[in-house]
């Protein structure tokens, strides 16, 4: 059997990795960046500087980039050429449905197949490899794919044969993880200015009907003043924009995320880009001259 | 000891009188509507025609209407000067904290003390006993109310001896139920529009980061076309005006709060005032042409 590859070994490529090595299916492994690449070689990963040569003969190639340009350069500079022909390509990147078909469509003319499957469960899920997957493609790709996909999440969700199914459910579900983000930053904020004690507060909305996943998860660390990064506010700008662009392009008019987006704009704008996405509560903080944060 | 009485035997007044009853406690009640006051006298409450003459020498009173409007017509034409001197009013509506403090000073003008007491948990948690409640207000009143609160809740909030933190607490709260419910519908119609199925995106939102108690709740009515209506249109389009409105008061922008508040508007525009509030879904169908419910 020919090989396997991935690229793309940043937060979720890498806990992809390991599971991936775990279940005892060797990897070659590219990404741009050093550093990753050297904490892939200590966990077991044959890697290298030249992306071509890693993935030459492989037939199965799982790409974790974080943008829809970022897994054409990948793709499309030697990797598609050096790759076994008919070779299966998972793309788990978060893309707009057109960019998750115009991928499998030049992936295609290259003789080469693509499942286009998108996960959520940031990267505690990709660590411990409990991720879900929403994936759509042709169904010899889920074939060869399966050991691998299994390897990575609790739940694959097959979404039918064609690519682009995928990526329209992640950015719809988008939709929802992004609302309730800020939604809890809104709350918090509200709250605090109102005099209730941010602990409570929690304790009261987490066990009521305002309960989220997002709440639940994000909140404590936007009492914390400086929390561990997992995923952070230029990832959910990049997302919450999907999530706007691909419901006007379905006609569909979504004013929740448009406030979301702006409010992680403005995160964004207050030079928090790379910060953990629960600082979302920072541009609310600023708008109302009021803490969420033990100081 | 002097009696018990509740007014507002709706929805939510007639749940919590039934499981006042049945924690054994003597219970008088009003209702302006007849049906409402007879299905409370099946349940073994004693009711007539005038509030008053029910409450008279009452030492503990649940006031459970909808709004605070109705309260002080309910309280402040007779009931006041009726009830025992130093009666015990819990005011269980949802209404802003200005509101719920102003109640509550009238009340001491007349010799009697407020516990702000808001509840959530819906017509089935009053049903079957097990609200939340957030509550404010004097240790005396606690005690004097402890039994009652027991027999209706599974969980009683104290916030504190003032009152308007109990409506604080509770409208803050209402700032993510109301945002989720109309982001599960956003969602479904973006998903139905795209072409995913709703029962499928549904499973996957609500297994993954996605996830709220209100999406768990409410969707699976969205996809009925006429589902009983449990909470209306018009109880959530009051909420979200309070959440609007005491956001403002304290100084807090509430862009996603603001976005669901319209929406939910729009359903009451379309007619659907009176309608289960998962009806709000309906305005979404109407803007992208396309149904989420079975047809």
């Amino acid at each position: 059997m020919a090989g396997t590859a991935i690229i793309g070994l940043g937060a979720m490529g890498q806990g992809m990795a390991r599971n991936i090595l775990a279940a005892g299916i060797p990897l070659s492994g590219f990404d741009l960046s050093p550093d990753a690449r050297g904490r892939f070689a200590k966990a077991g990963g044959r890697t290298g500087d030249d992306a071509a040569d890693l993935v030459a003969d492989c037939d199965l190639l799982l790409v974790m980039v974080a943008t829809a340009a970022q897994a054409e350069a990948a793709l499309f500079g030697g990797v598609t050429d050096a790759l076994a022909p008919g070779a299966v390509v998972i793309l788990s990147s978060t893309v707009a449905p057109s960019e998750a078909r115009a991928i499998a469509a030049r992936l295609n003319d290259a003789g080469h197949v693509m499942l286009d499957a998108p996960v959520s469960g940031g990267q505690v899920g990709a660590e411990s490899g409990t991720l879900t997957i929403m994936a759509s493609g042709p169904p010899a790709a889920f074939e060869r794919a399966d050991a691998l996909l299994a390897a990575v999440s609790k739940k694959v969700h097959r979404l039918g044969d064609e690519p682009g199914m995928g990526a329209t459910y992640k950015v719809v579900h988008q939709l929802a993880a992004g609302v309730h983000l800020v939604a809890a930053a809104e709350l918090m904020a509200f709250g605090a200015k109102a005099g209730c004690d941010p602990q409570t507060l929690l304790d009261i909305v987490s066990s009521s009907a305002g309960q989220s996943w997002m709440m639940d998860d994000r909140v404590p660390r936007m009492m914390q003043v400086d929390p561990v990064a997992t995923s952070t506010v230029d990832i959910f700008i990049k997302d919450l924009g999907l999530v706007v662009q691909s419901a006007r392009d379905s006609g569909v008019p979504v004013p929740l995320a448009a406030a979301a987006y702006q409010m992680m704009v403005g995160a964004g704008g207050m030079g928090l880009g790379r910060h953990d996405d629960s600082a979302v509560i920072r541009a609310y903080e600023a708008l109302t001259n009021c803490k969420v944060t033990e100081s």
